[in-house]
């Protein structure tokens, strides 16, 4: 156990230190700065960190980390604040590291179809620098993110349904630990059977096993060819019924999304959109030559029409199919405008495909009952469902995480998980027990074994409580 | 450090507990079922075991390792032997943990494309009874290995240059912990983001932090279609030059291997077959319909004609696709029959794809150099080379693996790896800390964390030296 139970306050002395290690230009104290490091895109609250230091190099971030860890500091990393469970949040205060300039692509290796990159570059703007390489990142999370925070968290998004998650499209890394040693993890080769995967064990972990320095990611060939397709249906199941037999028909989508018929209503109000008030599915399909993306067309569409949709339109026109996932692309945004006042609550389960259709009536059942304000908007393809709920006051936040915890169990139930894709940040600990029961003690001793003093990113994904840290420095902002 | 320098020998009392825990019937100290699990197919000496356990729940397995921890016993888990670098050998005596009577299909989650299986299963048994629901398990390493086995081990094989190794294709596992606790990892939905990833970090630990008990895997559908293609080249440079030029060209190949010259010779020698005796590619591809079978099957003649390839044969007829593959399916074994009183000393290193035509050059270089009979015989697609040396005495295995040793060098050197799919077992320890470095520490501590006795196949990817272990129970067989 960790044993303390406060930590350092950073002192004019410890700024001193950092400023040795990484310059005095990369070391801010400023309100402004502070701030500005405090809160991520979720609904938690904002808790600035005491120092903000901008590392320019890998060797700064294991020195900061030695200097911190033996002087039991927490060290909070951040990327560009896309998050949304809190995840780059100093809740303890200490050093918020920042990845902000660290933002370089080290080489591309082309045929290997592969790049390797500092952690600070934010995901599309790398991609338009590799759109010469005729390669792109296939995780697409959204928001603007960089790639460390993209792989600390495990990040997806819309095309994971094609082409997998952060874990698939990562390689090799290099990790700071805790008490200051850089060490490579994973492998250039494709393959490798060599020792514990610690690749992994770093993906997702939110920085708190340790901190990416650099990254090695796979990338995919840009696609020749895209299509769209958009169908309506009369009944929330039977779009989600249709989503599982795309799914299980052997075509291989690179998207698969759903909307619900309140997001489609509001789309249409807010964009001036050609939209059923129906629950909605977006498709895209990518293929090499014409003939075969035709060809999924067709089959898609009588998928579609055997579950009963009401409308259906399809494309391969570049023009009209940026047009037909133009409801999609805004479709969070719109519902951000339209609720001028309120903040938003989001949830993040997912379930095994087979269940998605008992998991979404789930929702819907409780949405009508507790006669609340939600929208769903999900990643269908991989099981895994975003619900907004909009509030004004603590009321509102508490009715919808309460809702939220009912949704969690029930995904749970049916197999699947608290969060496919934002993480347990400082949100969904209390879940993650329910989820992993005794693979959590396994959690907690790894933990302890790669960060003794707790000093990375404390109070996220498992809980403090046990470390005699609970509330303590909450409580003292 | 572990704790203590000696194990404790299997005793009669011992022999009791285990009996008491799965039965008698289930407990054996014959001869003859020690000498059945002491040696795999690799050229490793066997080394039996003091006694064979076959569990038949994963209760049992948790029971037997909690009585073994606390008594300081080693615990070897084995699946079928099919293994190359010991893995399964019991080297310091102890329990020999077999899985040969937990062999059962547990649930077919056909929707999800799933199938939860207990770990004794052999892949191809396991497709088989698969075949109705038109699914399979796509990594395909040859020997009819068990799941938990290729789990353990990150077993890949043909088809991985499409379809990913193992650790792609599972997604959750109950495993038994050294301390006799049983958790599960992962996750039967396909996003988690939920807390740290334990599924990886037991995949591919070859049964050294945990013992596999169960296993979710990820099943793909039956392909509707499949060609067939066989190119000869003059040289060794020109057939691994149309391999990068295939696997940068968008093109899926679902298996792309290569051969040698010295095998084609000796295949056609042997099984009368129509081979030119010339560096040989094999490739297979996959798809939903006619059209893109035979676009896919033009583009790839065409980098082959680039490339010079002296011969070139295509085929989308399921009888002569077999006749194509024959040679590559039973090179290994030809080989091995064509030197009837050797053994054979086989390397496993894979390096990035744009670095295969430099792997290979050295390797044919040396080769020649060292005037040294060789075979290589390669997952290509996947950057990985197996060369094969067969040998008859000691010195003939020095010398084997004094060029392995550079291979595996050179590989490392070119950002690749000691092993692809064959795992560390005790054959390739000595490269780990080439390979990895520092992490090589990391791999200590969670070792240590996770079995702080060392009873988990002990002897096996980390150096026991260091824990006083080395050699010691070795000697006293």
């Amino acid at each position: 156990m960790i044993n303390t139970n406060t930590f350092t306050p950073v002192t004019s002395e410890i700024i001193a230190q950092l400023e040795s290690i990484v310059g005095a230009a990369n070391v801010s104290t400023a309100r402004a700065d502070l701030d500005l490091h405090a809160k991520d895109q979720g609904h938690h609250p904002a808790r600035p960190g005491e120092v903000v230091v901008w590392p320019t190099e890998a060797q700064h971030v294991a020195d900061i980390l030695k200097m911190a860890n033996e002087q039991r500091i927490p060290v909070t990393p951040w990327g560009v604040g896309t998050s949304l469970e809190g995840n780059p949040v100093p809740i303890f205060g200490g050093i918020l590291l920042s990845f902000e300039r660290m933002t370089d692509i080290i080489k591309v290796h082309a045929d290997d179809f592969q790049v390797t990159v500092q952690p600070g570059i934010p995901y599309k703007d790398m991609n338009e620098q590799l759109k010469r390489y005729g390669l792109f990142f296939a995780p697409d999370p959204g928001a603007n993110a960089t790639i460390g925070g993209m792989l600390a968290n495990n990040a997806s998004g819309i095309r994971t349904v094609k082409y997998g998650a952060c874990k698939d499209n990562v390689l090799r890394m290099q990790v700071a630990l805790a008490d200051g040693r850089l060490i490579h993890v994973g492998s250039r080769s494709i393959k490798q059977s060599a020792g514990y995967d610690l690749l992994h064990l770093f993906v997702g972990s939110e920085g708190t096993l340790g901190v990416i320095t650099e990254a090695t990611l796979r990338l995919m060939p840009i696609p020749a060819l895209m299509s769209a397709v958009l169908a309506h249906f009369e009944t929330v199941e039977a779009a989600v019924e249709t989503v599982v037999a795309v799914r299980g028909s052997g075509l291989d989508p690179a998207a698969l999304e759903f909307i619900d018929a309140n997001h489609t209503i509001m789309l249409t109000e807010a964009n001036n959109l050609d939209l059923l008030p129906k629950p909605t599915l977006f498709m895209e399909f990518h293929a090499a030559h014409e003939g075969a993306l035709e060809m999924g067309l067709e089959m898609v569409r009588e998928i579609c029409e055997e579950f009963g949709a009401i409308k259906i339109r399809t494309t391969t026109d570049p023009a009209e199919r940026k047009q037909l996932w133009y409801a999609r692309h805004h479709s969070y945004e719109t519902v951000i405008r339209k609720h001028p006042n309120h903040k938003f609550f989001l949830n993040d389960v997912a379930v095994p495909i087979s269940a998605y259709p008992e998991l979404i009536s789930f929702i819907e059942q409780r949405r009508i009952e507790e006669n609340i304000t939600a929208y769903m908007l999900g990643h269908a393809g991989d099981g895994n469902i975003h619900v907004e709920f909009p509030y004004t006051d603590e009321a509102g936040l508490e009715k919808a995480k309460a809702i939220n915890g009912e949704i969690v169990l029930k995904a749970i139930e049916l197999g699947g998980t608290s969060t496919g894709e934002h993480g347990i940040g400082m949100g969904k600990i209390e879940y993650l027990l329910q989820e992993h029961g005794q693979a959590v003690d396994v959690m907690r001793a790894l933990k302890q074994t790669l960060d003794p003093n707790g000093i990375l990113n404390p109070g996220k994904v498992l809980s403090m409580a046990e470390h005699g840290l609970h509330e303590l420095s909450m409580t003292t902002t």
